[in-house]
């Protein structure tokens, strides 16, 4: 067999196994019976010692040396080996017995951490991260890096990005951020909803959005789960889930969040199925076709213009006395706060930055574990100007750590970037994007994304499908331009 | 290792993949988008290589022969043996490629079988089931008897079952049944729902019933499904399904069996999870526990006498007018006809002893192939004075044949068997059993099924079980009793 066959082959078996593996995780999260975890995690840990030894299959790393040797005829092959090399590497790396090692200390960190979470206690976490911190950086040191150790694990989230491209990209949004902060902070009335929302009504709402979006349900489905998620299970099985609380119009931009996610992998192209290039190539590209979804469109004037009056009409005792004008005001107030996962988007970037420059600085061994509460909070007063009045609500907020995913945050920056960016570029391209939007006519906007996003899949590395598609790198431009005329400011 | 030690790990590892495979069929059939089908149809095949490449491990039947060597010292790791071993010899008697070849075949003649049933044309099937019988008689051959092939299939289905056996069970219901046929025919008023029945209602009522027989829906769940099943995702996590038509209460009866089904599985002791004996022992005793709460109990007069008044209150435009014995007769109306899934209970076994001859002659090589339709015809004018008017009507209205299941029709009489010995034994020891009925305290039913048949798994084989409990191997005797009772003859 050719040895792009053959990689193809092996491609294909570990999508399926991949594919799996997210349906134990999906119907875990979603179906499975209360009483059903033990025997599942059983389940996950034979599925995935099984997948890992094909992944580090030494025929396939061959397979691979010789792939480099006969560079592939087609951009979609050599895409192929690219990404599998990627996984190759990251698979075969880090010795086994310190992969061990990391799930066990990860695993164990995690309840410790939510322990101290509760208890606002973040000396008993300070051990574990210690030694997190410790294994991060050996992990960096077995991975491999040309600058700086961070640089590493940055890749492992947002292929190809550095510390310095992110320290690049913030310099530029540090201050009109803050500038911004200030001029818009507490301009609106905030949407107070005063008494419970049918939930079944919710559920009709979002399911209308996502079909008029373009949500595929005859290629995925919407459930209920404690935290929304989308997830593929096949190429033609892409399933979203929301969550839906009485007094919250959260729901809302939740399905277009997760739609936007759904709708990213809906639309890679049929040719790169059953292959590792059937997924979205970054964590930073995906986090961009949700919140383009969820944020630039779903909190626009123009689609509410379309949707508002649906609205009103299903939660007329709630909704009937505000204007649509008002009701947009309302879904775009800056309020900072010290928790990452409530702020708005202008506040959230802030959010990120912290926690970059804190990941790098320990990465660099120029902090340590014991310093990060006290240059926590000197930060939230500094850039959010918000004093934290305890680690539960500042250092201890996230699971990152706890995990051991140093380096993932900034991925969320990232994509708010990129979605804008894209964005200007699509607004450049259909100058009478309002009038569609206003006419409901979404499909038209999911079109352009399809075609011009969605379809590559994996085939493009992050930033080589920025620069593909809005004809420059990133930069922090368009976010920070998109977000002052959002603001009006 | 011990070699039971080593036994245990790889049953728990099969266990997993099992209970995974179990999964992608269930979200298959309940939760999967309608374009997901080729793709989840890869992933099973995937999984399905990894585990056979398992199962047929030669290093699990040189630990099967350390294991027959020293006996195993409890009676539960001597089961595991006996299963394991079974399992095992299954799997690796037959050649791969003689597999390969059926499963080519059956595939093919399933397609060919719906086609032929649509347009009434045996003759486009009769050459693929011609290949069918003979592959089977292949099959009979490689995995071994002592009599007849047909012995080998049967024990595929129901451990240790010979024709002969069934012959001999059989020969002592064909006359009572015949019997019971003439004089309990059209003697009930049919039920006739002639208006649509709520499916949130309905599904309230099967739910309800569910709870109150001992169905544990922390362990389980109830969905919809074209056709009801049950299925085990592990130890904790036995979920069953139903269906729901707006002219019928099949529901309710559906959801008994299926419960019947899901309450034996969960039923099975702790001691044995995450193993090979963690499931009913075969079909013939599943049957019976599925079939014990559907009709036994679930057509009874105290059954209805404690949930009649319910259903009526939920469907009272249905049923005001019917008394509780009405409605009991209604469902217990006998009825001869030519199709077997819609039969009822006294000549449901008709239809089953039918196949059973047919199927032995074939086996036999007493009967071709194209001989069937008619020597099927005229067997069902004999014993149930039934016309066949077409062959979509007759020889090809079951499934089984075209996916090569030959020896699966007698598990079902099996089972109407053994629920009523084991029916038997339960009203002896518990006397006022029709008072703790109609009281609704179906606990105490589930309690002493669980104590005598659930948790035992599948730890002693199919006819060891029915002596444990019944105190005598299975007979005719008390399924001719009961249908008599219940027939009032």
């Amino acid at each position: 067999m050719k040895v792009i066959e053959e990689l193809k082959k092996r491609s294909g078996e570990l999508t399926d196994l991949h594919h799996i593996m997210a349906l134990l995780q999906w119907d875990q999260e979603v179906m499975m019976p209360s009483s059903g975890a033990a025997e599942r995690a059983d389940q996950m840990a034979t599925l995935s010692g099984i997948t890992h030894r094909k992944e580090v299959d030494p025929a396939l790393g061959e397979l691979l040396e010789k792939a480099a040797e006969n560079p592939a005829a087609s951009t979609i092959d050599r895409a192929l080996v690219r990404v599998m090399r990627r996984s190759y590497d990251q698979n075969t790396k880090l010795p086994e017995e310190f992969v061990e090692a990391l799930t066990r200390l990860t695993s164990e960190a995690l309840h410790v951490w939510i322990g101290a979470r509760k208890e606002a206690d973040f000396g008993r976490f300070r051990p574990y991260l210690e030694k997190i911190v410790e294994m991060s950086r050996q992990q960096a040191d077995y991975l491999g890096y040309a600058h700086e150790p961070y640089d590493s694990l940055l890749d492992l989230y947002e292929e190809g990005l550095t510390a310095i491209r992110v320290q690049e990209m913030f310099a530029g949004l540090k201050g009109p951020l803050s500038d911004l902060v200030k001029t818009a902070m507490d301009k609106g009335p905030e949407l107070v909803i005063d008494r419970d929302l049918d939930q079944t009504l919710q559920v009709r709402f979002a399911e209308m959005v996502l079909k008029k979006i373009g949500y595929d349900f005859s290629r995925g489905r919407q459930d209920v789960s404690t935290h929304p998620f989308s997830t593929t299970l096949g190429h033609h099985d892409r399933r979203v889930t929301n969550r839906y609380s009485p007094r919250s119009i959260e729901f809302i931009f939740s399905a277009m969040h997760e739609g936007g996610h759904g709708m990213y992998e809906q639309g890679i192209a049929a040719a790169l199925g059953h292959s590792a290039l059937d997924c979205g190539v970054s964590l930073g590209i995906h986090e961009s076709q949700s919140r383009l979804w969820e944020n630039i469109i779903g909190r626009g004037l123009p689609f509410w213009r379309h949707f508002y009056p649906e609205l009103q009409q299903l939660f007329p005792e709630h909704l009937a006395g505000l204007s649509v004008e008002d009701f947009v005001r309302a879904v775009n107030v800056v309020k900072p706060g010290p928790i990452r996962v409530e702020a708005d988007e202008v506040t959230y970037n802030l959010h990120v930055m912290i926690r970059f420059e804190l990941e790098r600085a320990l990465m660099e061994g120029a902090m340590t574990v014991a310093e990060l509460p006290e240059a926590w909070n000197a930060m939230y007063r500094k850039y959010l100007g918000v004093t934290v009045d305890s680690d539960a609500n500042g250092v201890l907020q996230d699971i990152h750590w706890a995990h051991g995913s140093f380096g993932y945050f900034p991925t969320y920056t990232i994509g708010n970037l990129a979605a804008a960016q894209i964005w200007n570029t699509f607004t450049r391209q259909v100058p009478d994007h309002e009038a569609i939007i206003e006419a409901g006519n979404l499909a038209a906007v999911r079109k352009w994304l399809r075609e011009n996003i969605y379809r590559h899949g994996s085939v493009y590395p992050p930033e080589e499908l920025i620069v593909k598609v809005t004809g420059e790198p990133l930069s922090p431009h368009y976010f920070v331009e998109y977000l002052r005329a959002r603001q009006g400011c």
